[in-house]
């Protein structure tokens, strides 16, 4: 269905009645940007179910534990990762605009942060490189291994350009958490050669990896596999929190943002035409049958502009209907 | 072939005799440790054929072209890459250590500077946490593209623990550019499914890859293709250097390095007693044949530690008397 989308955001913020107004207002725009971007997989479907962020009581406000002039680190109070992650990454535009370079990281904070992208985009829309990768409940096994103790583990990144920024993100798992979840509830199987069973034994059937199985590394390749593990590291014991597993699937997820301005190392200018020209060598590159280069991002971006323009954005209706009616 | 290492470093330093003694140890150093590690397409091979270290000539001494409290910028010159990039990881460790975080970003340096995970590891065995990337001449195409674009781009890592350091190193190409040298020279085909030619046909002989053609990102993966994106662009138009091409084979390949200090974030002693117990749940988590996990890394010191306790150090025939006979 399609709905105004002043009216989703204003029945997202009368939901959120538990936080302050301001903070109602940063989870609202985010949840907004996810339905208007297409990414409704990490969209308004946090409000519904048993753990839905309106329903949260946290521990204590969020703490900043440690404090440089180039990092921080947050104890999100298992406060909505949303929240704690966008006052994160605000952190990491201040340090890094005043001393180069910066790195935040948030810990206990009440489940996924959503996407990575919207993060890192507001840091690149700052004239600011942007990386973020955040940890979650193991689901991946490393390398070899049929245990779960890896979380999807996602990575994003933004840089600057003349005009909108470069931006990627993607888990470092063969298959996302919410993927398995959406399958099982569907009735649906996974692709072969991506799932096991707690047991270790190979299975298209997402229920029995969800039930202490394992999800493989995208490509299910040992490169992956240490991509994944580096999200864990950084996001994980860097900042003194939770690792290869956790305590609830509610509490523990972790993240860490770096924000680096570019001025420190070339000419900002000259960057962000580097960095257009990055993009346009790209798209202009040959294709096997002839068409254009997609870059990441771009169905995201293309499907925000049209909802902006209309006004409208278009929701799933079980799940609208499922949390607003 | 054997040879004492004591010997093979002697000759290494007899051949660098275009450097300064302090700079040739710096180089021979790295390849020697490539030997022993049993990384040998980053070691001994960079003294033989027709671009070997010992004949280039500098354009000019390594400058530092910006520099600040956490950053510097280092032109090479067209130096040998190692000696450039070994001086980076040094400014690195010094300015972490200094202001809790530092990015290094090398530029015009004369070739690979070999096996990422010998920067890294010496920036984890000071205490801080070091990530290397380094981009190389286009070899990989961008997802969906049949141009080669992107270099192999790998990406290194190492975190300390309470012994031996975590370590990772990958390219992000399905093959290394060597690697489709040494099938070349030896007459042998690539697996089928990572290469195409110059007119974007799948081949298995690397012969068409290199002339003009391009190898897949590794799993020929979208992801993957992203992790290279993200080391192109760190190590190219972020360092102002040159990016998704290169003027010779020789010259203006980049790197760029972030050493961060663990005591910003969280405990020092603390942090490594994670990564020890990280390390630990890893190697003891279960496999599907009952074995144990093997960590990245584990094999390269293994054989470290072997030539280290005979003194005797195993080298290619071929390659070692191509060199120095």
């Amino acid at each position: 269905m399609q709905i105004k989308i002043s009216e989703l955001r204003e029945k997202i913020i009368m939901l959120l009645k538990n936080m302050s107004a301001a903070d109602a207002a940063i989870v609202a725009d985010y949840l907004v940007w996810a339905e208007m971007s297409g990414i409704s997989t990490q969209g308004i479907v946090k409000l519904s179910g048993n753990s839905s962020l309106q329903n949260i009581i946290p521990k204590h406000p969020i703490k900043i534990e440690r404090e440089t002039g180039v990092s921080a680190v947050l104890d999100g109070g298992i406060n909505v990762g949303i929240l704690v992650s966008d006052r994160a990454a605000e952190i990491a535009i201040e340090k890094a605009r005043a001393n180069g370079i910066a790195i935040v990281g948030v810990r206990n904070i009440f489940s996924s942060n959503g996407a990575q992208s919207y993060y890192v985009e507001k840091i690149a829309r700052a004239d600011l490189v942007g990386i973020m990768c955040s940890r979650s409940p193991g689901t991946v096994a490393p390398f070899g291994s049929i245990d779960p103790l890896f979380g999807t583990n996602p990575v994003g990144y933004a840089f600057p350009t003349t005009g909108d920024p470069i931006v990627f993100d993607a888990a470092t798992s063969a298959m996302t958490f919410y993927g398995l979840v959406v399958a099982k509830a569907r009735g649906e199987k996974i692709p072969a050669g991506i799932g096991t069973d707690k047991n270790g034994n190979p299975t298209i059937n997402p229920g029995d990896v969800i039930d202490g199985g394992a999800v493989t590394p995208f490509g299910n390749s040992y490169k992956a596999a240490g991509f994944g593990m580096l999200v864990e590291l950084l996001s994980g014991p860097l900042i003194g929190g939770a690792f290869l597993d956790y305590k609830t699937f509610d509490q523990e997820w972790g993240a860490t943002i770096i924000a680096i301005n570019p001025a420190i190392l070339t000419d900002l200018d000259k960057f962000k035409k580097s960095c257009s020209e990055f993009v346009a060598t790209i798209r202009n590159s040959r294709t096997r049958a002839g068409g254009k280069i997609r870059m990441p991002h771009d169905q995201a971006r293309r499907l925000y502009a049209s909802a902006a323009a209309t006004g409208m954005v278009e929701v799933d209706d079980v799940i609208y209907n499922s949390i607003f009616k």
